[in-house]
């Protein structure tokens, strides 16, 4: 029974985008760039923003909203930021349409230009600071812990669902503080955060690492990120954490009175995730049957199928899936019986997989019979019959059991794909062969950086925050380094 | 101790501007006529969203997103649609900055021009119905029962806090079914729902009704609406269910093979609520001491301030408080203890009197010696005296009281301001006097709904669900009537 599918090794890239378009997670939509996250993906995304929600007000963040769109002034007050994000800024000029002349088509109003225009947010820094100008006379007001949800636009010209959209989904945390150590602390807080969530929730093993220079955010002084490796040894950039430092608290005026009355700017942090996570979610689990979810984020965790000839089969069989069901609800479990009468049991246990349940139940005759259940698990598509006594708590044991193995699965995975390399040739051959994370001795200077990524398309991922220190000498140029970074090519 | 709050006899206006910005609920953005919502106005926004949520999920419906832009021509295709949103539309047109020719200024770059406009969704009807025809082919699709929460914008001139404001956020429901019948409950389940919502959790009462042809949505063949009545006499929408009839599925050319193979377009209904809900709130039920606010929707239920003249004191006060906090979070209450050194407890009354938390606890050294807090309740400003032992069934009780008593107030003050009138001088002697909703005859046309508009600033603000046959004249022209309708200024 085929999903028609492409297949990872025929074409990796063709694979992910048919099966997110056929597991219903998202879909492009008439406007360029921009995609529609149908219900099932939006569910996961959902999970996905409860659980971080959770972690962000657990660590005393509180949620806010600040406008869509941000005068095109605000923009060049911090230098780097305008550079970074210039080139791909949706921008509003007029607020009316009017009728054509042939009474028939519509045309914007010549006469309704805006006298200023607004961009709509690639990011927030400038409007929040704009903001928080307000907002902070003294110490006692800082800090500020803010985070708030919304979509962001950054005109790409080449967009895939969930990678790479013009609009996307995310939350971004802006913070103040009054001191450089303690915004230096929040942010590699979030980023500690981020990973928690992206190991134990997505199942995504992450390293843990600063950017250099020319990978960091504009107008960042450090970027803290984590980066993820997807299951075609390229790099996938999870979540980033960046220390601002004092850069938009001068470019907006935010100071505060110290303890001692003398007047400070303000020190601050930003970080963000956002729906690219379902990207990384779907690349780093999902096999050549659909997708693979972590029961952490599965929106229906477990299904029960029946299998029925007759009426009164259907009924006995559902008298016990509604027990089941009960049962396992009451465990907190997300569980769906589908009973429809629409579809054959054959075409449900594709549609299933295809979708990453991660268990589903089959009730049959013979189960009715014999008093058991068959239980397949999704992520290595083995069954067991399972006396159906034994049912809800040998269910609620494989979804923690299968949260592990996907996690231990994809870590495996990174370890066969983290190589040391010493020469230029070594990493050139490891980059084109296997892939991943190539561990290799760089002179910190962008130039290098920049002539291996010309010449490789690699990029420095991160510098490790658990960097060894160790003499070496610059894979390419043969400069002295104190450690190893990570190159990859990445999404 | 003064609030320095404008009265609502003095400027009910100004008073609601005011202690929107005093209470941090949300205040305006350095961009023309959007604000930012704090993160305490955000906090009940939050509380207003989960209960929704949870009660649209309870009813089949599921969360999706579309794209924040439309594209021009998308507009058009739904005639009466274009006409209503076309003078307040705001219109990207290029997608890129580039450096000015005094390398300093950044202005649009020409080069960069859109092909065709995009609109910044005012609703989504258009881009959503776009999108379902790719999702319908059978009557096996249907329905389709889906939401999103999002962000839209419509180019206010006159802009209030939260009433109305060029940017502001939403859910708005989009559901596809194969029979009318089916499309007309849907729209009147969720004005329902709404209806539920809005008396049980926020305690404002309201009135269902249809709208006139007049106010009807533009594209709607029924719109359904909720009706709130303001402290100051005026009505405020607060909140709209439309029945789209075949009007977007012809459109976009949605149609589905029915069990007999027959091609059919499909019916529709959308269906929102605002932050402006945010604005009946305060209106409602907040007074010359700042806000009040019905328990169900308050972010702190519970505060607890402590009054001490040394740390000894403190000490034993913070036991008492934490002991206190302990067992009414087990009830699931947000309780909040304000222990900080570095404001009095009088301004702390002040401030929570001001942010309209419904229940105050202080403890003092009094209390410590006689097993007694003091317990204050926002709504009425009464103060208790309760031994210690009583004080968590005390205070939950308290709650449920304040929630019904808010709801009665305000239901009261509603009966009080419904005046059937029936003849015009007393029409306008009522809506020039105490306001309020005027039940009178009309006779059904729109001619004379515009003509009364034009003399009072009156508009049919519904036509009741529950209205009664009964014969009458048209209070303006005479003409015969066969019920009342109700009248009244508006927001």
């Amino acid at each position: 029974m085929g999903k028609n599918l492409t297949t990872r090794s025929e074409d990796y890239s063709k694979w992910y985008n048919e099966l997110v378009v056929k597991a219903d997670l998202a879909e492009n939509s008439g406007v360029r760039g921009c995609m529609v996250i149908k219900p099932y993906g939006y569910a996961i995304w959902e999970k996905m923003q409860a659980e971080l929600d959770r972690m962000f007000k657990e660590t005393g963040h509180q949620n806010a909203y600040f406008p869509l769109f941000i005068p095109k002034s605000y923009f060049s007050k911090e230098a780097s930021h305008v550079d970074g994000f210039a080139k791909e800024c949706a921008v509003v000029t007029h607020y009316r349409l009017k009728t054509g002349e042939d009474g028939k088509t519509i045309e914007v109003d010549p006469d309704a230009k805006l006298e200023e225009e607004l961009i709509v947010r690639p990011t927030s820094e400038t409007i929040i600071w704009d903001t928080y100008r307000g907002w902070v006379q003294s110490y006692r007001d800082l800090p500020i812990m803010v985070n708030q949800w919304a979509n962001v636009v950054r005109w790409e010209m080449r967009t895939r669902l969930f990678l790479r959209t013009a609009e996307f989904l995310w939350q971004e945390g802006h913070t103040a503080h009054a001191t450089e150590k303690e915004a230096i602390q929040e942010a590699e807080q979030m980023m500690n955060i981020y990973a928690d969530f992206a190991e134990n929730f997505m199942a995504v093993p992450v390293i843990k690492g600063v950017k250099t220079a020319n990978e960091r955010f504009a107008g960042a002084v450090e970027t803290y990120c984590i980066e993820a490796l997807m299951q075609d040894g390229k790099a996938l950039q999870a979540g980033t954490s960046h220390f601002l430092g004092q850069n938009f608290a001068k470019a907006f005026d935010v100071k505060f009175a110290n303890k001692e009355g003398k007047q400070e700017h303000v020190w601050a942090t930003s970080w963000g995730v956002s729906t690219r996570l379902m990207g990384a979610l779907v690349m780093t689990h999902s096999d050549d049957n659909g997708l693979v979810l972590p029961p952490n984020l599965a929106p229906i965790q477990v299904v029960i199928v029946p299998i029925y000839r007759n009426d009164e089969q259907f009924d006995a069989i559902s008298e016990e899936a509604n027990e089941l069901m009960k049962s396992l609800r009451k465990l907190g479990i997300s569980v769906k019986y589908d009973n429809r009468d629409t579809h054959k049991p054959g075409w449900k246990f594709n549609e299933y997989e295809l979708k990453g349940v991660p268990v589903r139940i089959a009730i049959g005759p013979k189960d009715l019979e014999n008093g058991t259940f068959e239980i397949a698990r999704r992520d290595n598509l083995t069954k067991e019959i399972i006396a159906k006594d034994a049912v809800v708590e040998h269910v609620q044991n494989l979804l923690e059991e299968m949260q592990k193995a996907l996690f231990e699965k994809a870590l495996n995975y990174r370890a066969e794909h983290i190589t040391e390399v010493d020469s230029f040739d070594e990493f050139k051959e490891v980059l084109e062969g296997k892939g991943g994370f190539i561990s290799a001795h760089w002179d910190g200077t962008p130039e290098t950086e920049d002539k291996i990524k010309e010449l490789t398309k690699a990029t420095i991922r991160c510098i490790p925050l658990d960097k060894k220190e160790e003499e070496g000498s610059c894979v390419l140029t043969g400069n002295p380094s104190k450690g190893r970074v990570l190159f990859a090519k990445a999404y």
